[in-house]
């Protein structure tokens, strides 16, 4: 086989180049074959270039099909149609030398023509390659490469360290299933795939490595959704003697300047910061989208003055009424509140209420109860202006505000109110320290058990542990959460409480935990961290809903991998070594 | 907690910064305790810092123990005593606070004092934080962070994307056992970790991506020797449409630039090469230590003459006499022959033959069948200079081969022929296509079944598989192959061929090959690859035989982490939804 070595990559040549003598190769993307004279789109990943074959001199050009994988060599000749859509439109190649590196049976889909819809999907999973010939895969890709190398580069800039932690793990669940493998040395033994390298970054802070970072490669066996893959990537990131005051900055930093290698995009700087219970309070979500605003206001004592009886019955159970103000929105129609109504009703709602400023008269689904004086007051606490239309709901506090979360979103998406290209990060902070978990009827970590209380709230772990704030934190961005954090405990009496609390018992500790509230015990620098999801960044870089589209080898919901077929049957032999069974 | 910001490390401080206020964080590495002053040497991973407290003014310097994590502030004088030793020997911080941040229970070994010695291997293992606080470990992870940032730097710049390829795959196992993870959801079916991410990268050239780079873990469930653990790292690379004459520079520069960014090292440019057939011939080896010389010389032309029954009977039998010359070997006591000698014997051979040049006259364990005339013969083929000495084994190839490789690495030890600093690489090219498995009486890749054969050597395929070389070549330095690579197969059918010749049934390949076979049908473009074993190239660069010095959490050898404990029981519930039985 004789590669000619390419001269210019198909993406290359410009009018500057005419009459060079080049060689290309790449893929046959198109061909026309007029008979006296044929078309071929010569593409690589670098772009696509016309090159025109006389088969009187050159007769393999009639044996050229779809993707057959070509070398060219001939002259650049300004071409008389040139196509202004094409980079290298301005020019043709004209042959004067044609070789097959490698023919192509026939394709189970079109490379040149882009299909789409459900029926493909698996098509293009078990033909990755193919699909990858399109482009966009291959333009994430590099994408995701790029933001890699800006990570990099950045933290390593700021005495950050890149560790490699170990896959081959211990099993710790904790939220979510491990992925497990037996180990062939020590029947009935196993490792686990780590979750996150959580553990091994607090022991390189007791070991002194100070700042720490990793593009850590995370596992976890749960019933996937569409945004989600067995094996996720994550910036993981640790350092000592800091507290979130050094660390905010930096990582907003690191998110700007990936942003500035990817897509010419300005963030805010710095950051707003938000507590978890103001988010809640303004946007009924931990992780708000501020591309919009239309925040909450709360209606309990307005509505306490109306003989509404919805009103009167949430309040009474301890409930709040809650709405929000959409600008312009007196021209939503009947129809389209009624499908609102619907949307509500459908998420577990008892129903909504609207109200419209129109010509300075309010009208409203509960108008009948509302006195004018009373409408003057609705009016003025939701702020409406002429035009306007507001939300309301009413019931139990956290069903309120998963119910307006949803709206508001809703009516966002609806009325455009998002922009392209427009980012809005926000820091939410003091998170809860626990949650509980009713099925179970036990306490669990809202963050992780490793996060260290708010100092204030210590007093509050035995007496209202749910009271208890965290010194965690949350970046969110367009109403994704894009990283999470918090200061660590550096205590070991302070950490076997915090087990304690969360009812792991005494034996449980210790198998899992033992060697790590060892380590703590040996003088651990006070240390803080945080872990970006890299693969949902790179998603909103990439401006894709999938994660499929971000990732090379993606899996399907079922966790399976189409192209090569795994999880796939293993041999008796092996499972022998293992000493296990099915 | 309050800690106050650092405004210097431990390593910072010189004599141009005495009179400024400072406020240090770190460990207490020493403590000398006076009574009217305390000397502590506080330190981090940037160095040490003397501070000296008055216990008057500040009691807490009483209970300061090893280890424990404070926090100084105070003015920086000039030393009276100045310590060249340390970096920061002409100052000391005069403590004006200083707080504990986290106290230290009693150690189970000393951080101050460095121990060795094989009885503490496994506490050091266990207590691995504490050991990294020592300084080498942390040392060598800064210097693999270095290498990692030099590597995709040089790799980026030269148009290479890296790509993140799956953990979770397929188990395709070729030479050496798979780490299996089971799949929950399709319950008898197993994931495997990847030996390599091969045929990956070969399906994204098959994608177009033209230049693939990853430094990639990669898994082997193999008994481990010392230099290896069950995951280890590569540099995993892959072009298209190149050959060799392309790849080697690139990786030629690449490997100085890993070299220029930790070690102020330079490598011979271009790297030589060698056939593997004249490694075997001078070195008796494929990975050659060509940081001195000693090559062999063939004598079988010599030895055929002499009546010695030794050199008959290995002639005889169609094997072979050989040898090599020490320059001024003759200084060599009888003593040391004996000792070579038994060396020679505990590998497996029958004796060594030693001859002597003194004085212009040859002495040797053969003295008595060597005629005068012969004489001369032999020192002038042995290229003997007065006062050399040289040494011969007579036998089969391979043994033979194998007993000098051993000898001559041995001598230059011994006679310590081998300089700091000194970095020999080699390419070594054509080997083999196929090796015979004498156990399992088949052909097995020399290489991996993916590796093109020498197109001059097709033909032998049916005729004398064994005879074909492949495009294939290592990268050897210092006597260790530290990258290995080929030229892939483009062409299905080929790959066919290559896997029928392996005794691979087609049920098999369909199984274990399919997707990649059918995949290599749709314009597979010619693509060409090599990966660097990461780790041991760290062990060059950092100078240690092992390869636990440069990994952040190792295993044992029987592939258990002392300090997690892992792999470890798992519950009864984690069984139970993997349905699978120990």
């Amino acid at each position: 086989m004789h590669i000619k070595t390419r001269t210019h990559t198909c993406g290359a040549l410009r009018e500057s180049d005419v009459g060079a003598k080049v060689t290309l190769v790449g893929w046959v993307h198109r061909h026309r074959d007029l008979g006296s004279l044929i078309f071929i789109d010569l593409r690589d990943r670098f772009g696509r270039t016309q090159v025109v074959i006389d088969p009187k001199t050159l007769p393999v050009g009639h044996s050229l099909g779809f993707e057959y994988v070509i070398t060219v060599s001939g002259e650049v000749v300004r071409r008389k149609d040139a196509n202004p859509q094409l980079a290298t439109g301005a020019i043709e190649v004209v042959a004067q030398e044609v070789h097959i590196l490698s023919a192509s049976a026939v394709l189970p889909f079109s490379v040149a023509d882009t299909i789409s819809g459900e029926a493909h999907d698996e098509l293009r999973l078990q033909y990755r390659y193919l699909d990858m010939r399109r482009g966009p895969i291959l333009d994430n890709l590099v994408l995701r490469h790029r933001a890699m190398m800006a990570t990099r580069a950045f933290l390593d800039a700021r005495g950050f360290v890149e560790v490699t932690t170990p896959i081959l793990g211990k099993s710790t669940p904790e939220g979510a299933r491990d992925y497990l493998v037996p180990s062939r040395i020590y029947p009935g033994s196993f490792y686990a795939l780590p979750q996150s390298p959580q553990l091994f970054k607090q022991i390189l802070m007791i070991g002194g490595l100070d700042r720490y970072f990793q593009i850590a490669t995370c596992f976890r066996d749960e019933d996937l959704r569409a945004d989600r893959q067995p094996e996720f990537s994550q910036i993981d990131i640790e350092m000592s003697f800091a507290t979130h005051e050094e660390l905010f900055p930096i990582i907003e930093s690191l998110v700007q300047q990936i942003f500035t290698s990817c897509k010419d995009a300005t963030l805010p700087s710095p950051f707003p910061q938000m507590s978890y219970d103001t988010c809640m309070e303004l946007y009924g979500t931990d992780k708000p989208d501020l591309r919009f605003g239309m925040e909450f206001i709360k209606l309990n004592e307005l509505a306490m003055q109306l003989p509404f009886p919805v009103f009167q019955e949430a309040l009474g159970n301890g409930g709040i009424v809650k709405g929000f103000t959409v600008t312009g929105g007196a021209d939503i129609s009947r129809k389209g509140i009624e499908e609102l109504t619907s949307y509500v009703e459908l998420l577990g709602g008892k129903g909504l209420i609207w109200m419209k400023l129109v010509d300075g008269e309010l009208s409203s689904s509960i108008r009948k109860y509302v006195t004018a004086e009373n409408a003057a007051c609705w009016i003025e606490r939701l702020k409406m202006q002429k035009g306007d239309a507001a939300f309301i709901v009413a019931g139990p506090v956290r069903k309120t505000h998963q119910l307006l979360d949803h709206l508001r979103r809703r009516i966002a998406r609806e009325r455009n109110y998002i922009q392209a290209h427009h980012f809005a990060p926000l820091w939410v902070t003091d998170f809860p320290l626990f949650a509980y978990n009713e099925e179970e009827s036990r306490l669990e970590s809202e963050h992780h058990p490793f996060t260290c209380p708010h100092l204030e709230d210590l007093h509050l772990l035995d007496t209202a542990p749910l009271k208890a704030r965290s010194s965690s934190y949350d970046l969110v961005l367009n109403g994704y959460e894009i990283a999470s954090g918090s200061q660590r405990i550096h205590d070991s009496a302070l950490q076997e409480k915090i087990f304690l609390t969360l009812g792991i018992s005494p034996e449980e500790r210790v198998n899992r935990f033992g060697f790590f509230i060892e380590a703590l015990r040996y003088g651990t620098p006070p240390h803080l961290g945080i872990a970006l999801g890299f693969d949902r960044l790179m998603m909103i870089l990439a401006g894709t809903e999938s994660i499929r589209d971000i990732v090379a080898f993606p899996k399907t919901q079922k966790a399976q991998d189409l192209m090569t077929k795994a999880p796939s049957q293993v041999s008796e032999q092996q499972l022998k070594e293992l000493k296990i069974k099915i």
